[in-house]
């Protein structure tokens, strides 16, 4: 039996830029629109929410940014993190395909969320943040930021959807334990929450509920900053460590990569992986995003302008949306539970440059039992998205005859998610494809912007 | 803010070779008895239970044993393992103590367990055997062991202390993932089990309890092998892992440590850790085992003939003990509620080589969640104690003035341990002392061997 091989790099080997797409991109992506007049949205609307260096970065054109020496200090708790070649992986499927996987899960909060947690936090910190607010759905962003706040010295409010909090007590156990101030999604501590429990008091929440809590109760304190897990450039940026490590990583293993797939939910993972590898003369990988069937924003969703978050008080971006009052069903990745996407990765995928692929909970969860029991690492179930394509892929390759080089994003492992892994284990989990007219009805409710959709 | 400081190993810098202090001993530590005879256990007597080849390493007596090329292959996926300098911690403390962790938390099980799980399910395999069977406490064991024999191909059954079984439904379903058959014990399926069950039908079990399960049901089948976690001299051995890299990074960072610090349930990790760091001449570090206030085996317990469980059917080891009736209360390091110890650990106790401290479960909580808020890890429950004995150390050179080199063994990360963290937030633990008439009850229940105790 060969095992599998990992491919790692020195300390020293930690990049010390973050690559930002934005600067390589040959057409322009819209621009964010004010969430109330639609007209472009400039940097002083964003100071409500942000502190300056992160609308700077939000707003950039250079291609490389130099990782603050206090962020690398933190990254090198985990980071370089490895490469590893999935031998097992491979000869259990069985496949000719070269498998890799990229994994992040060796952070301390279990996922790539520090990435960008750990930067957010020294930015706010250095501009004279003392209160950072957020959501989050599964608790991988809310655990990373809990944990960036403590090491910065920040205060930590997060709003937690509600399903999530209630099926994950653990995950909160792990922001408390960090110093965070959690709370269920909708809260009655917000305008915008109050008003959806007065409407629908048991509503299990949804990532854009919670990010109109988190924005409001920013909004209102000047001592706050709002900090987002995803979708922002800013964050896109961070991720970027993932990505530019992995390149390295491949050459060591002498590797061009032939398919890239990472999970995508607002598209901070997919991103950090995928965009420094990406070709954008098509000379290079084939770049698939694997989404759940559940919320499939990238292939059922339109390209349009929507409001960030469920109230309509976040910012409006030109992204792929389902609309921002879809709520999704209870599926366990609720990582990936948003209703729009990164517009960065959205305005590659409507230029054709990058693919979707929407797959169900049941075959995410035998993919991943499979990837476990061969590989030995229990992925998250929002990795688990990915580890099926690459199923679908290798499968492909073998009806092909071909033999190409797959890299995949393991996003983080999941230790939090036993339950969910249970339930699928007593056969209680079950696949959901909404109903066009359900996907229709949220669609209706996109605002008015001319040339948007 | 300087951040603290990683050192790593290359991963061609995996050890190649076990240490086996045994080969070093000044003195030769009693042999086991058989349960029955109480005369001393030959090979024979083993081989019911171990294939031959751990029953040669549980006897041998050379220095180095070679590590196999299928076991490293399987270490590689996660060692070496960072040594690290709390620089953060120090700090919080504050301290001129130097301080640095050996994190094996970043094995797929979290904890330092698979060290020899691998081996076991190698060694079985190699040697015929299809089945293992075993018991677990937190489930740190039995997560370790699932997944080594996933690796193998071996069937696995778990018996798992029903208190764990209950607290942590999630470490049942990593088990579970991983392929293995997970029953809370006591169980009926066994007669030990159903004895206990009868006089006790709520009993909340206990390791040795459990021990006593799995040799029965592997004792029964031909097939089938029984597997410990800790405590016999083959699986110190393969922890030595652990010590032989903390060596060489500690000479990367320059350092001869004054301390070294593990927590001590059955002894594997402690022993992993110390072993090849315990100079026997008396010129090296003081080395400390850490062990819960609530099962107080080293400093409370007696150095003598034993049950290695709870029914009196496993071997007589000598050894510190609180007796084989002993059930420690319900404490939260499941993997530190063993009545005994190893008998490798207990005869350099015995001997002097060695000290103990025994340490309240708020207390190790709080020590924890210093050391996640500053150093970003979130601790297992069991490694909480260590952090505790360092914090004392650090607080005591305050007081001396000194600024010795601690290191200690952060054995495993907390995720699977949430519920506790979440009842410590909330103020529903609290320590526990044994009355002396307990321990005594106890103790007098031990095997009358003569010249034993």
């Amino acid at each position: 039996m060969t095992g599998s091989i990992k491919y790692l790099l020195a300390e020293n080997e930690i990049p010390t830029a973050w690559y930002n797409l934005a600067a390589d991109l040959p057409f322009r992506p819209n621009p964010p629109l004010h969430p109330r007049t639609l007209e472009p949205l400039g940097p002083d609307d964003l100071a409500t929410l942000f502190p300056p260096s992160l609308i700077e970065q939000e707003m950039t054109s250079r291609r490389f940014v130099d990782i603050p020496g206090e962020v690398l200090d933190v990254y090198r708790l985990w980071r370089p993190t490895p490469l590893v070649r999935a031998r097992r992986l491979e000869r259990a499927l069985p496949t000719r395909a070269r498998i890799y996987y990229k994994y992040e899960g060796v952070s301390p909060a279990g996922s790539h969320k520090p990435n960008t947690a750990v930067a957010q936090a020294h930015y706010n910190h250095r501009d004279g943040t003392r209160r950072l607010t957020t959501e989050t759905g599964a608790g991988q962003w809310g655990s990373a930021l809990a944990l960036a706040c403590s090491f910065f010295g920040l205060e930590c409010t997060v709003y937690m959807v509600r399903i999530s909090y209630e099926q994950k007590p653990y995950r909160k156990a792990f922001m408390r334990v960090h110093g965070a101030d959690v709370t269920p999604s909708p809260s009655s501590r917000t305008a915008c929450g109050r008003a959806i429990l007065e409407d629908q008091p048991d509503s299990p929440g949804s990532l854009g509920i919670a990010i109109s809590e988190a924005v409001e109760d920013a909004a209102g304190d000047p001592r706050a900053c709002y900090s987002l897990g995803s979708v922002l450039n800013h964050v896109l940026l961070h991720q970027t460590v993932i990505g530019l490590e992995t390149r390295r990583q491949l050459e060591m293993a002498g590797e061009r990569p032939d398919a890239v797939v990472g999970c995508f939910g607002g598209g901070s993972n997919f991103a950090g992986l995928a965009f420094p590898l990406l070709s954008l003369d098509g000379t290079g990988p084939q770049v698939i995003a694997a989404e759940p069937a559940a919320c499939p924003t990238l292939t059922r969703g339109v390209y349009a302008y929507d409001y960030g978050d469920a109230a309509g008080i976040a910012p409006v971006a030109h992204m792929f949306t389902l609309g921002h009052s879809f709520v999704p069903p209870r599926i366990h990745a609720g990582g990936l539970r948003y209703h729009g996407a990164a517009p960065l990765a959205s305005a590659l995928l409507h230029h054709g440059l990058i693919s979707a692929r929407a797959v169900g909970q049941l075959d995410a969860f035998a993919a991943a039992s499979l990837f476990a029991r061969t590989e030995g690492i229990l992925p998250a179930p929002e990795s688990a998205h990915a580890i099926q394509v690459v199923v679908e892929l290798a499968r492909e390759a073998e009806r092909e005859k071909t033999e190409p080089c797959i890299v995949f994003g393991l996003s983080g492992h999941g230790h939090f998610d036993m339950g969910a892994y249970e339930a699928y284990l007593d056969g209680l989990l079950e696949d959901y494809q909404h109903p066009r007219e359900e996907i229709e009805r949220a669609l209706a409710q996109l605002p008015q912007v001319a040339g948007g959709r």
